[in-house]
């Protein structure tokens, strides 16, 4: 793997990686042992209130609380020993920050993660337990990109894209495995697959790994209502960068970008796109944790909320999920087991 | 199987169930496909607090919310087929309850669920979910196991013990099983079991199925500290019924009887005991939400409530716990993320 050392919110790709089933499968070696095989759920209650059969793959049980280690430690393992050495870096205080800096511990290799000066405690304290080197800038005077680019030119530190590399991508792709593994065990057929989308690496690894054993599988894709920025990349073919974000409960699905790669991987599957709000991932939150004692996310809850809210038609059909995340903050966990 | 007339709080058991290996290995096959698979959990910071690794088995995600399905839906699948058609019966409005309601519903079976009037409503609401009969006594002036002789009487029905029957230790071994299963995919050897102990069906059944794969494995049961039946019975070979139970938020370690076949199946294994107070379980339940996002029962997170305190011997060791169960009230949830 070589990733280039000019990163900025959407990071360069390499042209030398692949994505496909036998990348994904390679992923699933490297990464076998040093995470968490998180369980296929199924709730009847949940069933019941979908009026269909719904199997959650439970990422928010995973290491560090959500998919992310799954394609950062795929691309920690896929460094020539010379980029291990130096290290690894990320800008991410969230999932994918934890994710890299955990995958960073677990391959013995070094991490830096460039965080806001005023970014929360707890969010520092949790890159830092993993092991993590925390380097602040000051959003005011400072551009994040310029800091992450002269660390890499001062120390030859690796930059460890969120979502639009091969990688990265074949790393969430194992959870498709996963779950076509479990289904082919309990001789169940999925009817479709419903996956929450920011980046896209979640979804289009996925999407490539489900499509291998399901050949037409109907897939949709869930983001933030307010952002909509899926709708209009797959439409036109273009990726889409947002200039601003409107505040949403919905973090893990705020990003302003649309991969480049995961656009191109997705757009060849012909998703159904469907838009969720505040409100209704707020209930999904809710139902999984009263149905399945699962705690989520509200992005990781989207998914969740388009089967309830009947977005996605799953009546008398099977439906997969995957519950990508479970860090939520205790006060918005509490206000959507009150909605 | 064949279940006697005459239940009480401490069922009279039947002499022609086996209970070993071979029994517990015939429940795995009737439950194969008819429960969750639940996974075998790893958190590196529950490992960092209690300076060992901790595997935690996550009966939490288990249908219903708790192991007691495993060992209902056996025994139910183990009656006659005469049995079947006349429908079964219980007591408990709580995990055992809802165990019963769902392995009868999962084998099409009537189920009867005799509780006090003055039941909570969640509670019978989550019997009726399942399709369970609520039958109603009066507290103070009926006799609840003559109120469940007289129905099994009438109508033929045959009554699931909660835990002292060969069907139901077996049903709950099939937890050791799934353990040993992964442990041995993931290539661990375990240095020790903890186990919560109420009946004594989790515990004798987890405990047999271990020991044949780890033969001396050794084996800690934690009990709530205000009631101690279990050092006593182990003690003095006895079992031992309480008169009276004290307030505890142990709720599912509240019984007031060990099991008799369990007492005899435990004891032959020479366990340790130790003793979990209130604030140390509730401790217990913050850190599995805090460390896996696993919500756990008071009762449920006893175990890794014993490790946290180092009660049992952990450090530089691997212990397996079982998270037995995850019906917790949103009001002590709170109070445990508040200790």
């Amino acid at each position: 793997m070589s990733h280039t050392a000019a990163p900025n919110d959407a990071p360069l790709s390499s042209a030398c990686s692949e994505f496909n089933i036998d990348s994904i499968r390679a992923a699933a070696a490297r990464l076998h042992g040093q995470i968490a095989r998180t369980p296929l759920l199924e709730s009847p209650q949940l069933n019941k209130a979908v009026g269909g059969r719904v199997l959650v793959k439970a990422e928010s049980l995973q290491i560090t609380g959500s998919f992310k280690i799954r394609g950062a430690l795929n691309a920690i393992l896929a460094l020539e020993p010379a980029e291990r050495a130096r290290g690894v870096i990320t800008f991410s205080a969230g999932n994918h920050g934890q994710g890299v800096a955990a995958a960073a511990a677990s391959a013995g290799v070094e991490a830096v993660i460039v965080l806001p000066s005023e970014a929360p405690t707890n969010k520092i304290e949790r890159c830092r337990w993993w092991g993590a080197e925390v380097i602040f800038y000051d959003r005011a005077t400072e551009n994040r990109a310029a800091v992450v680019t002269e660390l890499i030119r001062q120390r030859g530190l690796t930059f460890i894209p969120p979502f639009d590399h091969a990688d990265t991508m074949s790393g969430q792709g194992t959870i498709g495995l996963e779950i076509a593994q479990d289904l082919r065990e309990r001789g169940i057929e999925p009817d479709g697959v419903v996956l929450n989308c920011s980046g896209g690496g979640l979804a289009s690894g996925v999407s490539e790994s489900l499509r291998h054993f399901y050949p037409g599988l109907p897939i949709t894709l869930v983001e933030a209502a307010a952002i909509g920025k899926w709708s209009r990349a797959l439409a036109s073919g273009e990726p889409v960068t947002l200039n601003t974000v409107p505040p949403t409960v919905l973090d893990g699905m705020a990003g302003p970008t649309t991969g480049t790669k995961c656009l191109a991987s997705l757009r060849a599957k012909n998703p159904a796109t469907v838009e969720i709000d505040d409100d209704e991932a707020l209930h999904g939150v809710k139902a999984a944790f009263e149905t399945m004692r699962l705690v989520v996310e509200p992005a990781g809850a989207s998914s969740i909320a388009a089967l309830l809210y009947g977005k996605v038609p799953a009546r008398h059909r099977t439906t997969i999920v995957v519950a990508s995340g479970g860090n939520i903050d205790p006060d918005v966990l509490a206000r959507a087991l009150a909605v």
